[in-house]
């Protein structure tokens, strides 16, 4: 199917999203035989990494996602995928959970951010730490009852500009996660259609509402 | 996010997808350790099942999907899916590799439709045998350069009543196909946006529209 991508437009505005894995390992233990038992639903997760980065050809480099990790012994721990510097990305579970176990060994003893491969790095964080990310740009949680995104605002203050979504694991949100999303960063809440979807296939739909939204 | 579903509707009008995987292999060859390498792309394939069926919470009963492979001995051979029956369905890729083992390892001697699993048969079709299929509901095609999605007619006649979809795999289709699906079965040449997706994503999409289409 369609093929074109516009690679280089100056100050590309940033497509952020923020997905919490509450039952997702945070060290580098699960089995490649059984990524879904053995790492708390980490399958989940890389999913959502080939949603967010892999086009038909090639990887969307205005994007980053963060991958929010609640199980185990070592969580907090966030691992950050950035678009613009990732290499060795292909769409496949295995492939994906290869660079995750290296992500997941690499040392996270604090905030600061620790890089194992190309565009992958790992913090000790939760999601209050990732407050001064979220902040620079528009937020949203997807939320059933939310506004339809078809009718969100597309100037550069809405969609058309820097944004951070929140999707929900199968565990959804707890009510203190809501309260931090929602009342403290100011979240927009909205909803991508009558069904409900896995957060992989979310992030599929909002990248085509970005897509559409920018392309004028 | 959002899990309101509606089951129930008499005549739900059915989501028919085919997607040609030109080298995935017709016979239960493949290694779960390398499904990608090893089958020909099957992982492709495998992703389109979940991007198919694969809700929140449950499956799509409105909807088949058939994967037409063409790669190994005993090409042409077709796995059909269809959710009203399918049962242990989960959208991670080693779940659906082991279905679809069983699924090859049945016998497919002829047209005939041989049960595997539930919901899970094979025949040795071809994408020109399933011209019976394609033609109960409109067909169209995902082509760039194809009419927007958001522009097709939605009245029973177009998006909101029985659909086929043609998705391409990573190889696109042949000119013999394109012939076939647009010449002879009057496929509708349609986009998804300005941006090249994989095939299973291209489903998450195509599940969105008709979501919408069909909400009213």
């Amino acid at each position: 199917m369609e093929s074109t991508y516009r690679k280089t437009r100056l100050h590309n505005p940033m497509r952020r999203f923020i997905v919490i894995g509450h039952r997702a390992v945070t060290t580098p233990t699960f089995k490649l035989q059984d990524i879904a038992g053995t790492g708390g639903r980490w399958d989940v997760l890389l999913r959502c990494i080939a949603a967010s980065f892999c086009l038909s050809h090639g990887l969307r480099k205005d994007t980053e996602l963060y991958l929010v990790c609640l199980g185990g012994e070592e969580a907090p721990k966030t691992v950050r995928l950035q678009g613009e510097h990732l290499k060795h990305v292909a769409p496949d579970e295995r492939t994906l959970a290869t660079l995750i176990l290296k992500a997941l060994e690499a040392p996270a003893p604090g905030l600061t951010w620790n890089a194992s491969t190309p565009g992958i790095s790992v913090a000790a964080r939760g999601l209050e730490d990732l407050e001064e990310v979220v902040m620079k740009g528009t937020r949203y949680v997807l939320e059933e009852g939310g506004i339809d995104v078809a009718a969100v605002d597309v100037t550069p203050d809405g969609l058309g500009g820097d944004v951070a979504f929140f999707v929900g694991d199968p565990d959804g949100f707890t009510e203190e996660e809501v309260r931090k999303i929602r009342d403290d960063w100011g979240a927009v809440q909205v909803s991508l259609g009558p069904v409900g979807l896995h957060a992989d296939h979310c992030i599929v739909l909002i990248h085509n509402w970005l897509d559409r939204a920018r392309q004028g």
